[in-house]
């Protein structure tokens, strides 16, 4: 259960509150968020009578919540989170959203002029690497902070907005100050710190789901992010370990709806790490657009063959201009609409 | 490497090309089909010099083959397997084909009834267990033969074509007597024994991908089914284990792209096993076709509360029709077609 | 809740029994085994009354069982159950016996050679497949009868018992003549069909996990055994599918001492299916011991390098004395004492 | 292929070697520790003839390393690293160690009370939770410093070395001044971030399997502590990702030879989070023990169902005093012993 303060309840109110939940013999759990304070009730087996708790001074209402995700529920919020970004990308709201890149920011010709091509073909939001996790220490690690500021040299002069992942506390500080949606990756979806400090940047999360979380442990983990006032988050599909070799992962896009019927946040899929395969990127988007997915987000580089890294899976940019023109088409099939692009011009090419 | 005899190579032929591999100090494995015989070199490190074999009476052609699976592979056969029905359904073809029926054979009632709506909503194929694999040996077995004499009542009546599972030597008979398209189930697919016979009737066979089975062990099964001359195969994605409990089973679309690069035979999705949930069986079946499917399987029940196995998972028939309706959209968006219905109007419901 | 008969009870009395559980209002399935018949009653949501079930004539005794799978349960039967072979051997009773020998029956030499060596290393059980289940058509499928033929005689001069695998009803009535114990294999564990005939055989099975089952499944496959009237089940843990290809499969050595509390059947491990890898076999033979394991099964060739299939994992008989020394200190140290062995001296070297 | 600089080489020395390695047409990756600088080259598709480096000054030697892990391999240190702490205790050198402890530290009383016992027991090493990663934001977090502190004081009183987490670089810094060993959950076995940090602080590093981990990718996780100059590190297998509800986790006890063989590092198990099973904990513990585990780490809490965390799969001491017992015994059996318990007293009991 949980009981929502008022914005303007007193420290005073909150601790009355968490006094009553004591003396019933339960304990609680303030919760203070950047906008108002929620205090959770837990040790409790069965239903609470929550009359004593309703009439206290300062308290907004009281929520009862069966899952062990409280805020990311449907029950919580019954209408979905759209993520509004200052380019007038909106996630979540109906329209197909495209998140395109490198999977590592190179240099100012790769990413400035990957953009411009990205930004005919319909992308609105821009993804590019600067602090890259490797499974070795001793693979190419990102541009770091003048990365960063490539891709802020990229938004300028294509207006696009820039997605980009932080690894760790530095890295994080470094990124808020120049994305418009800070990536949290798969490896670090249970680095608990980590998303505490992303939810109270106050920014969009992108959190990826890690290769063995279950969607209840996404779930909790995106809790992390809105137990700190930040309901700005936006779910990834990106694939788990499986155990055939033919895929680098296991994309699970049954995931899509299956989220979507738990949470009211908005949820994209990555079929470039999905399948780990280029030739296999195209029918996965396509599929997951067909499952219901908010938004795609894919690699892209000017020359996939000399990428510094997952060029294996990385479209070239021709392919990604056939990607957007069918992912169009099943967009419009089920009802959905492109997110528009800043060209003005419809994605959808003339056949 | 494969030797491919001639049509009409005398059995005397075949020793002499046999001997010739052994001179050379490999081993062969004639394989007598239906149609031909093939005869297996095996035992090779590298590359073989096919001079000698090329040039003997009664050999059609020598085809190296760099996968363990040799017949299913697109190295063996470049041209799409198209399975041809009775009924006029092609599989394989560029139409996107639809089965579907309840888990099992239940009643005339229940068969015929739905068997009418089915094909009302588009489907040309009736999917119905007469005999049924159940993880217990208490739970209902299926009706046995006059479970398969109601699929045939249904046929007569509606003009589908009927797949129904056979488990065993026993079963399989009876089913090859009754049934268009033989199920080789998910716990059969690696019942080899299982497979041959399936293979030396001569009929289609509908072979489901195994829980533990990679994409490489779903072909080489299917390869047992060429080996003895039957080409008439479609393989079946139905989700395979996964960690996660919030679905039955993980469907792993990517396997049919997968399946596609690697083999010609047609592949179609089966969303109600895969995924387990009535409420993502449509989102899936969009997906799957999105994907590249050649069809789709999906379990409908007159009443799915009732249902005696898979009550869970069974549409409803108004979701069917919706479903198809669904499905035909992405069709054609990505520029295929729906095997035309029974009824001769056209799937698309008038928008 | 299971309805046991009488040894005696008559096909009227069964008959009762079953009009009076479909008056109640539930279903009733009767299960006629070799020695009683047992009428399962289901279709019940909560507790059923029994009275009047009890006192009808025939009836032995009434059972509760809260697990989908009955009569392999710990609920049905308290005491361990004891398989006892003609050659003195038993799994179950606090013994720890070893089946060894080569993955495949190859020659006469071959097999009556190693088991030889085999019976002085202390094992009592010789294993080698006649009938061999094969991923590819082309792989070599075993000698078939000649191959039983041959471990029958190797039987003959060492006293060794033989286990062998069926894979089909045809493999299944050879091995049942030739066979001690009867092995149905990890790809047969659902073949429901051939469970039930192997059950009917009313011979030792020894059942292997699945790759994608659970421990609840292995269990309501050896229900289908039992439910034919067959105690004499041993199951075999022998590694699931895992996502790390350092090793073949995943040995789940828990499933040890899972089983041992859900269950009152034997269960012995299979290192060398488990691993996949010579140098892992004597470790891991070791802690399946440690975790409980009534027995094992090893992979032994005279010379692993020219093996006909898995050599990879065989060890050399010499690796196979050592094993058998390294698990007898273990059995020592646990508690338990190796199966006597055939020659009459102690399994034990003198250190 | 990686150039060890001498312990004294100059930096001038070290930028000439990577010099020469551009100057070869390759790309070098100065790894500056605290003892030494290695310099790895990498970009190489093949052999690089190393000729004019190994006689360039500064350079100590040249190891070609066939994996891409490199520090960590067998080839890079063919004899075992053995870690050994204050109190005595010696890690990876032949002895069995235990660690043991409850899951959260929640009192003095408790931790304070617990060490003693678990002293008495044989255990040298005391765990303990202070900062508690936990899959709900919701959920206990654990005491925070104040936990190290009574940490601190159960060591003061007991001699016992501590063992506890840190999650980020926060409580790294607190956890690297009070613990004897510093652990690394595996929900942050990528977190690279926080493993260069851990690796930075020169103390010994407890590095946990991932849940999705394959055995590579924990070796590759542990070089990026190893890159920092420190090679104290112990690995431990956990239990990954399974299928099978029936344990919390699958524990692939076979990971313990396959590190065996592949790396010198040390490799203990954790049964309490591999089976998550009190039941399962003892027979486990053992078998790891018997596949050859450097030690163990146990969850014993003095009253079970009362703990504020992992209550169902911690030991009653008793429990644990009977683990030490019948492990003490497998060491013995395998020629390994018991790393000498604190008390002076032999850890195995009188029979």
């Amino acid at each position: 259960m949980l009981i929502v303060m008022k914005h303007d309840a007193s420290a005073e109110e909150v601790t009355r509150v968490v006094d009553v939940i004591e003396e019933m013999g339960y304990e609680a759990r303030p919760m203070p968020g950047k906008q108002r304070t929620a205090i959770g009730l837990v040790g409790n087996d069965g239903k609470v009578n929550a009359d004593r708790l309703e009439s206290l001074p300062g308290v907004l209402e009281i929520i009862h919540v069966s899952q062990p995700y409280k805020q990311v529920s449907r029950e919580w919020r019954e209408e979905p989170t759209i993520v509004q970004l200052a380019n007038g990308t909106r996630i979540g709201g109906g329209e197909v959203v495209v998140m395109a890149g490198p999977c590592s920011v190179e240099s100012e010709a790769q990413i400035v002029g990957i953009a411009h091509s990205l930004r005919e073909a319909g992308a609105t939001i821009l993804r590019g690497g600067a602090f890259k996790p490797r499974t070795s220490p001793y693979a190419f690690q990102g541009m770091g902070e003048p990365g960063l500021k490539l891709l802020a040299k990229a938004r300028e002069e294509t207006g696009m907005a820039v997605v980009t992942e932080a690894l760790d506390e530095e890295s994080l500080a470094r990124v808020a100050e120049y994305a418009d949606i800070i990536q949290i990756g798969a490896r670090n979806m249970q680095n608990f710190s980590l998303l505490r400090r992303a939810g109270r940047t106050g920014k969009p999360i992108l959190l990826k789901r890690g290769m063995a979380a279950t969607v209840k442990d996404l779930l909790l983990s995106a809790e992390y992010v809105l137990a700190e006032g930040n309901g700005q988050v936006i779910l990834c599909e990106r694939g788990v370990r499986g155990f055939d070799t033919h895929t680098r992962n296991l994309l699970d896009l049954t995931a899509i709806p299956v989220v979507k019927s738990l949470s009211h946040l908005p949820i994209i899929a990555d079929p470039s790490h999905g399948t780990g395969l280029r030739a296999k990127v195209i029918p996965m988007a396509r599929a997951a657009v067909a499952a219901g997915a908010d938004g795609l987000m894919i690699e892209v580089h000017p020359d996939p063959e000399r990428a510094m890294s997952d060029g294996a899976q990385s479209l070239y940019p021709e392919q990604f201009e056939e990607l957007m023109q069918q992912i169009a088409v099943i967009a419009e099939a089920i009802g959905r609409e492109m997110q528009p692009s800043l060209t003005g011009r419809p994605v959808r090419a003339v056949v």
